[in-house]
This record gives C-alpha cells, structure tokens and sequence, in this order.
C-alpha cells in the first residue's frame, strides 16, 4: 500500500462518500487542515458525530410537534419505533419490514430477549457467553443466570482475534439455551461470521442472540440471510443518533409470536388505550414495547439511520475497511518500531471498522494524543482504539492522526502523563 | 365558590404562579382571548406544556456537549441522572439527596424496583395491586408475578374515590411481599395517604413501591416523611419533560444497598471503566442505573424540574387544589343538569390536580370538546379527564373550558360524532 499522505490525499479525492462529511458538525476545517492542532476525531465507535440535520429536527419535534401539535401528536409517534425500525432494517441490518424496533437501551433491550429466548428453551440450562465481550453484555446475561439458577459457559476469546468458532462449536451441547456474542468485538473490532456461528447453534438446537453495537452502521449485516434469531444494538456510534440515543432489538419475525419478553409494558399491548384487564400483548415485533416510546430522542436518531441509509452499508463498510488498512500499514511503518503492536485481526475482511493497537502505556499515550488533537480511545488495560467512521473520517484524517501518534512516541513525552486511569468514555 | 368569569380573572390576578404561564410555548393568547376557538389544553396530566427554554436547552446540548465536546462532554454527562434525581428529590418528591435516580421508563423503572423488592422478601409469594391501577403497572406486576410463581392479590378500587385503606388493611398479610400502588389514581385523580399506606404496609413486613408519575408535579409530596420504600414516576406530565422523557426512581437510602435490580447493566457498575470480569454494582443509587443515559432527552427533563422547582410544589399544589374546586363547581352547575356525573372524590385534599368526570357518551363529547378548543382526554369507558396544570393552566382558562362543556351538551351536537372509539393519547 501507498502510504505517503499524498496519496491520502488522492484516495479522498475519489471517494464516492466524501460529501458526507460536511454534513456533520466540526468538520468545516478545509481552512484549518494545516493547523497542527486540528481535531482528528477517532472515536465514531464510542460516540458519533453529530449530523448538522440533528438540531432542526430535534427543534422540529419540539416546537412543531410538541408544543404545537400537543398531546395530538401521539398520533404521529405512536408508531415511530417501527418506523425507525423498518429504516433500520432495510438500510443497515439486512432485516424485513417489521422484525426490528427503536427502543430502551441496549441493556436493557439485550435483557429482555435473553429471558424471552431462555424462556423458549425450557429444560436448557446454559447461557454461552465470550469472556472478552462487552462488559454490559457480560453482565446482563450473570444477572439473568443467576437469577434463572442457569450456568453461564464463559468461553475464552483471543483478546486480538475474537471467538474461535472451533472453541464455540466445542462448547455447544443439548444444555445450551442461547449464545450471546457480539457481531464485532468491542475490543479488537474482530468480526464474528453472523452466518456461520447461526448455523452452528442452531445446530445445537439453541438460539443466538448477537449485539450489533459495534457493527450496525460499520459493516454488512444480513440479518435475513443468516437466519438470525436475535439481536441487539446501539444507535450513538455509528449511526450518530446522539449520547445515549434509543438503542434497537431485531427478533426474527417468525420467533416473534412464540416469545414473550418479561416486561410486561402497556406499549406491548393489544388495543393498548382499551387499558383493559389483562396483558395480552400484540403479535409482532411491537410486543418488545414496554414504556412510551422517547420520542425526542428518536427524532435524532431518524436523522443519522438516514444519511447511512441513503450513503449505503456497502460503500460505507468498503471504506471503512479502507481506512483501517491504512491504520494497520501506518502503524506496521510508524508505530510498531516503538512497541506498539497491532491488536486486531490483520486481514480488514476479519474486522469491524476500528483497528487496535497495545502498548503498555496505552492510558499515558491516549492521553497525549488528545492533546495533540486525536481522540481515540483507550480500554483497559493497555490498548488504544482507533475508530474512523467511514461516513465522515476521511484518509488523510487517518493519515494525520497516525503521524500525531509516531510524533508522541517518537518525543517520549507520553511517559510525563500520569500512569493511573480514572476516567470516563 | 363564586363562579363567575369575573371571579376567576380576579384569582388569575391575585396569583402568585402567574408569571409561569409565559414561560410555556402556545401560551402567548391574550390577544386571542376573545376568541371562540382559543386552544384550552386540559391534558397536561397526559403531556405537559413545552417550556419555551427546552428548544435552547437542546440546541445547547446537541451544539455544544455533542458536536463541540464530543465524546470529552462525557465527564459532564456521567453524572446527569443523579444530579436531576437529586434536584427531582429536593424540589418534587421530598426525598433526599442520593435517593432518586432519572433513568430509563416508568414501566422499566417498576420492573426493576419490583423485581427487587420481591427479592428482598423471600418467602413471601403475594404481590398486591389495585385492580384500577394504570395499565402497565398492573402488566408489570403480572409478569414478575408469572416469571416468579407469585399470586397477585389485585384489590378492588372504588373508580371514583381510590382505593380504600380498610380493603388494603384486609388484605395485608405474612405472605405478602410487595404492594404496589399509584398515589394519585391515573383515572379518578384521587389521592392516596403515602404515609398512612406505607405505615400499614410495613406493619405486615412488607414494601410498597409506589407510581408517582400522576402525582409528581401536582400534589405535595413527601417521601422521607412517609419513609416510603420505592418509587417510580413519569416526567412527561406534571414536569413538562417532552413526550417519552425519561422516567425516575426512588429508593430509600437504607434500602439501597440490601437491593439489587435484575438488569445488571454496565451504568450501575462499580468502577465501570476498568469493565471488569464480575457485576459489582455501586453503592447507593446508581446501582439501580441500567444502559447508557439518555442525555438528550435528560437536558429537557432538566428544564421541566427547574420550572417546577422554581414555582414550589407548595404553590403548585394549592392552585392544582383549587382549579380542581372550579371544575367541579361548575361542572355541579353547568354539566350535572346534563347527567355528568363527577368521577373524582369531590373533596380537594383527596385529589391530585385532575378531575374525572362520567357520561354515558364520554368519547363524542371528548371529540366534540377538541372541535371547539378543549384538550380534556378519554379514559374507557365512559369518563372525562380534565387536566389544568397549575404552572400554566389560568382560572379563567377552565372557566371557559367549563362553558364550553356546557355549550357542547346543550346543542346536543356530540350526539353526531361516532360513539366507536380507536384512538391514542
């Protein structure tokens, strides 16, 4: 690969998603670009930009909507998790019409079709989780064994690499229930095969439930295709709909009437304003309601499904496996001579859109490359993630941001930064 | 009660809140005063008003905190939810500092409190509810009861005058392990004596957790006072938070740290960054935090809190009593001739800030009320609810409500609407 920042330049030049980045908010540096405090924002995987769309439609919703349509405009909200469901679907998880919802957090969304999914396999009494993946995931699925008196299988991962499908296939027996994994590990970026791992469990007899956090809006997905049972995901990476923005749930549609969710919520209800005696919740992917829905917080999510939608997932996936190749060869050059090993798959078709790199003073070095204009992200406890977000990080930005990066190794300065982390992101 | 026009001018005069009433979006009507068609919006116990400073408050958040700090804004936003809990506490609920929480929805909020506290009470198996309570609370509590093999003892309600504490004292019993309750009904408005409940609840060794989500922002509340257990409760009404805001919760400082909540997500963490192996969740309130804040949504809930803050649930709450004595005098004058039957106890220290009123054909003479300018809403069967909200609701503003009630029945025009009704709100 070509690595000189030239042509970075060039590889700008012709992409076809270069238009998108205006339409985000802090990227009007052309002036700038020389500055050598720039911002290089590389943490679209932990919170994504804001789209320059986000404040008149959220201003929209509040004056028009709200304050002018009142407690009228229910009728237009009511079925705005489906809608934004159904945009998801088509534009970013490879889903039908009606097999996704916008709705609570990813928490609690990941809770809710666990104890569904364990509830459709009575008699089975393990719960298949990845030792490396997320921590809320992790947690989520302890909370619901030990309250279920089920047994969690912990399966080793390879902290760079991610879940040996040979490892899963061998954990994989009659007494497992369901397996929860992450498509891409929050850590590494490695890129679980959605398909493959599918086929596995349900050759097990047992239900997958995949979170999407780190996927939806970086690569492919094809929920249809795979057969996917269920899933999870988040909207504030890189779907940019804002910190803590509604998360999703995707429920296979003919799952759907066979599963029953364990909060009972009156948004999951038949004829829901007839307020009648008992729960009787809808068919359909409505009946993983549970509260009134956050309508202005989903108007902000609307905005940002729309630009990956009309950018297109495989235009945006191709770049970011662009960019992160580029990441993997500047830091093999650069990087790599001072100790910073990569820890990431290697080959991008392995990984989501954000590469990784160790070093055992990863805190020290994050810390200096945000005050030297890059943010990336740091995760204990001595990796740093990078994120590009293809939809609005372009390859000199990459290029810029892993010459910043060579400079604090190369000055030493990093190791005059506190080596202790207390901090949040 | 003088019921003249002129009358409630004169107490608008007098009123102390006055000045709230500008500081809500759609209130600027005084040239419109005269007019037929003038918007009387009685529904603020469904959505409150929009205060003119939310559009602000999320253009702050949204350019600033997001597109300007990025994902740095998140030392300010990890706290959000226990500083609004706090100012939700102090200024709303009569609670203390640490012991309220904004988080999540109502209906997510009473699973998870409830899950808890049957947990806490182990080998009890009875979960008692009000056969009148609001829809999802009474859903909720079926599905924990269903998931746990627990009996729900769902207690008769009186529709107009709440429940009755000699009922509740009958069913109280060694095996009861929660009650859960509304403290102001959702369609009557009548109040229930947080004090004297809880008192008879703990004296049979069992905890209540009550829905406040009628109540906060309407009546005085006081739940150190009372040493109330748990609570939930909605801000989108009385508190003016936008539609779907997020919701809160209470637990009594004591009660903290001896329960656990059953979504073990990764906000109620200890040490959430080191993202360790096990779920160690913190001490105090946050452990009842699930997935990531919503902090959009937060920065209007903080401007609805601050109004009420401002304004003093004393105040509030005694103009919230009287408004009520206006309706139902002059739904004794004007409405009962008609046969409109008040629904509601009639004495305004039994009622929280809505007044329900019954007739046979509730749904035309809601749709003929909205023709003419009035915002009540539909509860089924048969009952009106009138919702002034003393922060922005004048007396003058029922008055002509009430008059135009009267109109409606007189002409006999609601007779033309269709009596089937399918409809949100």
């Amino acid at each position: 690969m070509e690595t000189s920042r030239a042509a970075a330049e060039a590889r700008d030049a012709a992409d076809p998603l270069a238009g998108f980045r205006a339409r985000f908010a802090g990227t009007d540096d052309s002036a700038a670009d020389g500055a050598p405090n720039r911002l290089l924002y590389l943490d679209g995987n932990s919170l994504g930009r804001m789209p320059r769309e986000t404040p008149a439609a959220l201003t929209r919703v509040v004056e028009q909507e709200w304050a002018g349509g009142l407690v009228g405009s229910w009728s237009a909200w009511i079925g705005h998790a489906t809608r934004l469901g159904d945009a998801l679907a088509s534009g970013v998880l490879g889903a039908r019409s009606g097999e996704v919802l916008v709705a609570d957090s990813t928490s609690v969304n990941l809770y809710k079709l666990l104890v569904a999914a364990a509830d459709a396999r009575p008699g089975r009494d393990v719960i298949v989780a990845c030792a490396d993946d997320f921590p809320t995931d992790r947690y989520i699925v302890a909370g619901v064994a030990a309250a279920r008196g089920m047994t969690v299988r912990e399966l080793p991962a390879d902290l760079d690499e991610g879940l040996d499908p040979a490892v899963l296939a061998a954990a994989l027996d009659e007494r497992v229930a369901v397996v929860v994994l992450s498509s891409v590990a929050y850590r590494s970026g490695a890129l679980h095969d959605v398909a493959a791992v599918t086929r596995l469990v349900h050759d097990a007899g047992a239900l997958v439930l995949w979170d999407l956090s780190h996927a939806a809006g970086a690569v492919e997905i094809d929920l249809a295709g795979a057969e996917a049972d269920l899933a999870v995901g988040c909207t504030y990476k890189y779907l940019n709909g804002g910190p803590g923005a509604p998360a999703f749930l995707y429920v296979r549609r003919d799952l759907q009437d066979q599963l029953r969710q364990p909060i009972w919520g009156w948004f999951g209800q038949r004829d829901q304003f007839e307020m009648g005696p008992a729960y009787d919740p809808v068919p359909g992917i409505e009946r993983f309601a549970v509260g009134t829905p956050p309508v202005l917080a989903m108007a902000a999510v609307e905005v940002g499904i729309g630009l990956i939608a009309e950018a297109g997932m495989g235009a945006l996936a191709a770049k970011g496996r662009a960019l992160g190749e580029l990441i993997v060869a500047l830091a093999d050059e650069w990087l790599a001579p001072h100790g910073v090993a990569l820890a990431s798959p290697r080959d991008a078709g392995r990984r989501g859109a954000h590469v990784t790199v160790a070093h055992p003073a990863a805190w020290q070095l994050t810390q200096a490359l945000i005050d030297r204009g890059v943010v990336p992200d740091f995760r204990t406890p001595d990796r740093v993630r990078l994120g590009p977000a293809p939809l609005y990080t372009r390859f000199v930005d990459v290029w810029d941001a892993m010459d910043r990066f060579r400079g604090v190794l190369e000055s030493g300065e990093f190791a005059n930064y506190p080596a202790e982390h207390a901090r949040v992101t």
